[in-house]
This record gives C-alpha cells, sequence and structure tokens, in this order.
C-alpha cells in the first residue's frame, strides 16, 4: 500500500470512510480529541484552524462530521504534518484540508494564516516541570509544555480568530484556574464549560472549554460527560461519537 | 418564648441540639449553607470567621460539627447580627462564638479581627446588574453585589487569613471566571473544587471552592455531589448531611 509504511498504521474513524495514518507504537490519538471534535459548533462553511494538530485527527473528524469549508492544522514535528498531508491524499481531501508545518510562537507565520471562524486544540497539558522528560521524545512534546505553553496557545488563538470567532479546547480540569485565567488575560471569554467524568461517581479528569473572542462575561456548565456506565462498559453517548456519521 | 419574635421562627439543625432563629417569610437558610459547612475541614481549635453570615447559620452549624475554639461572624444587617446574637444566647455558646456588625469593605474593621485559619463565606452570588433589584429588600443584599463585590470579600478573606490559611467558599458555576480569576489575583490559590448537581444528568448548579493564601498552584477536583437521586428523593450523602453530628 503506496500510502503506508511500515511502522505505521491507517486507523478508520467510522466517518465517511476517512482513514488516518498514525505510528503503530508512537503517538496515537485518544478519547480527547474524539470528545473536543465533538464538543466543537461548526456551521457550513466555517473556517477552521487546529492548534498542536499532531497527525491531523481532529481536522479529520471534522471533515467526516461537518461542512466545514476550510481545515488548516498546524503542527512542530515535520514527520506528523507529513503523515497528515498523506492522510489528506488517501482521503481525496485536498480541496478543504491543509496542514502547516510550524511554531504557533512565530507570531509573523500565525499572522500570515487568514482569520477563521473556529480554533480547535488539544494542546500539551503537563506543565514543562512536572515529572521526568524526555526532550527528544515526539510524545513528550505533545504531552508537555516544552514547545509551547497554554499562553502561547491563547496568544496564537486570539490573533487566528475574527471577531467573535470560538475556540474550543480540550484539557485537564486540574489547569482549569491557569485556563481561564489566561483566556480572561487575552480577551478570550470562557463561555461553556462540559466536564468529562470517567464514571458517574468519579472526579473529572477531562475538561471541554469554549471561548470566544471579545465575548460576554457568561459561563454556560452543560451536563457531565460520563464515559464508563456503571456495568463498566461505555455509555450511549460515547458509543454514539464514536459511531455516528451524524452532523 | 423569651427569645423569639412573632415574626420569628427557631429551626433546629438535627446537630447537638443547636437552634436558629430565623425570619418566617424573610431570608432563610437553604442547601448552599449545609453544603458549605460540610466542604470546610476545620480542625480541633481553629479560629474561623464567616463572611456575609447572615442570621449566622454556618458559624451555627460548624459549632455543632467541629471542635472550632472561635467562630466569629460579620454582618452588614443589623437586624440579622441581632438575631444571630440571641441565638448563641438561646444555645449557651457565647465562650466561642461572636457576630460583628459591620462592612466587610471597611478595611480597618477587617485588620482589626485577629488573624484566623479558616475563612468561610456565602458571597452575594448575583451581578449588581443582573435583574431589578430592590435596594431595601434584605433579600436582595444578601443574594446581589449590591453591598458588597466578590473582590471585596476576597480582599477581607486576604487579611483575615494567617499564611496558609484556607477559605471556603459557596457560589454559582456562572460565574467561576470571575471566582478563580479574583482568587489568583489576590494571591488566594484555588486548591479544590467540588460541583453540585441536581441529579446525575443536569448540570451544576453550585460550586464549593477551597482556597489557600498564598498556596502553590495546584487544583484537585472532587467527586461530584448529586442532590437528588434519580427517584427524586435526596442522596444518601444529602441525607447524611441533614442529620449527622459527625466530626
Amino acid at each position: 500500500m503506496e500510502f503506508l509504511r511500515n511502522d505505521e498504521t491507517l486507523d478508520d474513524l467510522n466517518l465517511k470512510g476517512i482513514q488516518v495514518i498514525q505510528k503503530k507504537d508512537d503517538f496515537r490519538f485518544g478519547v480527547d480529541a474524539v470528545l473536543l471534535a465533538n464538543f466543537a459548533k461548526v456551521r457550513k462553511n466555517a473556517k477552521v484552524v487546529d492548534l498542536c494538530s499532531g497527525t491531523g485527527i481532529i481536522p479529520f473528524i471534522l471533515a467526516g462530521k461537518t461542512y466545514a469549508s476550510d481545515l488548516i492544522g498546524v503542527e512542530l514535528q515535520e514527520e506528523f504534518v507529513e503523515m497528515a498531508n498523506r492522510s489528506i491524499k488517501l482521503n481525496k481531501l485536498e480541496d478543504k484540508m491543509k496542514f502547516i508545518c510550524g511554531d504557533l510562537k512565530d507570531i509573523e507565520l500565525i499572522k500570515s494564516i487568514p482569520k477563521v471562524d473556529i480554533v480547535t486544540v488539544n494542546p500539551p497539558y503537563k506543565l514543562q516541570n512536572s515529572g521526568l522528560i524526555n526532550l527528544n521524545d515526539k510524545n513528550a512534546i505533545a504531552r508537555h509544555e516544552i514547545c509551547c505553553t497554554l499562553e502561547d496557545v491563547i496568544v496564537a488563538t486570539r490573533i487566528l480568530l475574527k471577531d467573535s470567532g470560538r475556540v474550543y479546547m480540550v484539557h485537564r480540569p486540574d489547569r482549569l484556574v491557569d485556563i481561564l485565567c489566561t483566556m480572561r488575560k487575552h480577551r478570550i471569554e470562557p463561555k461553556r464549560i462540559r466536564m468529562v467524568h470517567p464514571s458517574v461517581n468519579k472526579a473529572p479528569n477531562i475538561v471541554l472549554i469554549e471561548g470566544q473572542r471579545d465575548g460576554g462575561t457568561f459561563l454556560k456548565w452543560e451536563t457531565p460527560l460520563y464515559v464508563h456506565s456503571e456495568d463498566g462498559g461505555y455509555t450511549q453517548e460515547i458509543i454514539d461519537m464514536y459511531n455516528s456519521d451524524t452532523i
């Protein structure tokens, strides 16, 4: 198969036949990306930038689930961008998708991208100084704030968004003070939060946040999302996310 | 009954026989106060100030549930302070409780109170400009930010607390951005959050927050608290809170 290397797999998203190339043993997309793509509200003909895009899983899900007209991924690590570009060709999505290899801290690069309606981002969620880190490790770069901080992400987001544009972020609840304070500092007002719990009687371990550029002060809390039901299986909402072509 | 007026009731807290005087038709304590008093971690011999104390329900619950040595309520409205002082006498708690009639924006007054281990507060939770407000209405003063803002509360809290002292606040989730940003601004670091939901599949409508004066950056999320079970009755956790003398 011409598109795939020996150390790669081709994963079917269960979405209009879209398949995404990933490394067999390396950083692979997880539930975070699926939750975020389902949390984002993407209207017809919306222009979207996905920051910290990795192999592009979020834009590929949005390509399957929405009628967005432009989906651009920005990713620092060349190897991931090259894989994402092969996934575009494989899925014949060249007319609406592209990936840019670059650093979101490069303000000139970010300014060169036309303004968008929506930014999605699954940023590194651990502080740089938390735990032992191998700085050459691609997983570490994706998970720890080595190459960009939360504030770098918010600064780039503000530049990318049109007036009143929306950002959708997936992160960890223990960073919520940092997230909310940094968003407000850069006038991206938090508008909507959904907490994700492993099950009904567990503390939340994932947070989904919608912010609006120069939005007014009002924060809406959604019903919680539970991943597992009491019998240990997935809840119907999670099953539907993984199996639905619904837009 | 000498302690009680015609327009008042005497309410039993189910806690070591403690009873609290309240108005029949006026501002009465609700689930917020009970939740906050149960969320607060009060060690033996702790000194506690309760801001926006009303008729003193939180200090009275803490007098029943903990071995705090000093419980001081600060309340602006004279009528409530007078009722709280009668409740102290009724319960023979003069040795460890007192109420101060004063404005928490009066920095000299707040500075005159000896530093404490713990501040509890159930502040007005609505912004002043939200909805129609009768400025002479005691309920409105207790519920809307007419006489004090969230920032006034946090400023007073910082002055009152010893180094590393803790504040416990009950508030509304839609104000969480304001709460977290204002706490961090005044170096009261949010350390622990518990969301309270009417039931499992409802969005949270009450938030309990613990902050620490000059605390380090780490936010712990607790398991959610559900008020009603699926059959419509109260959950066991709520029933236990209302019926337990446990310390």
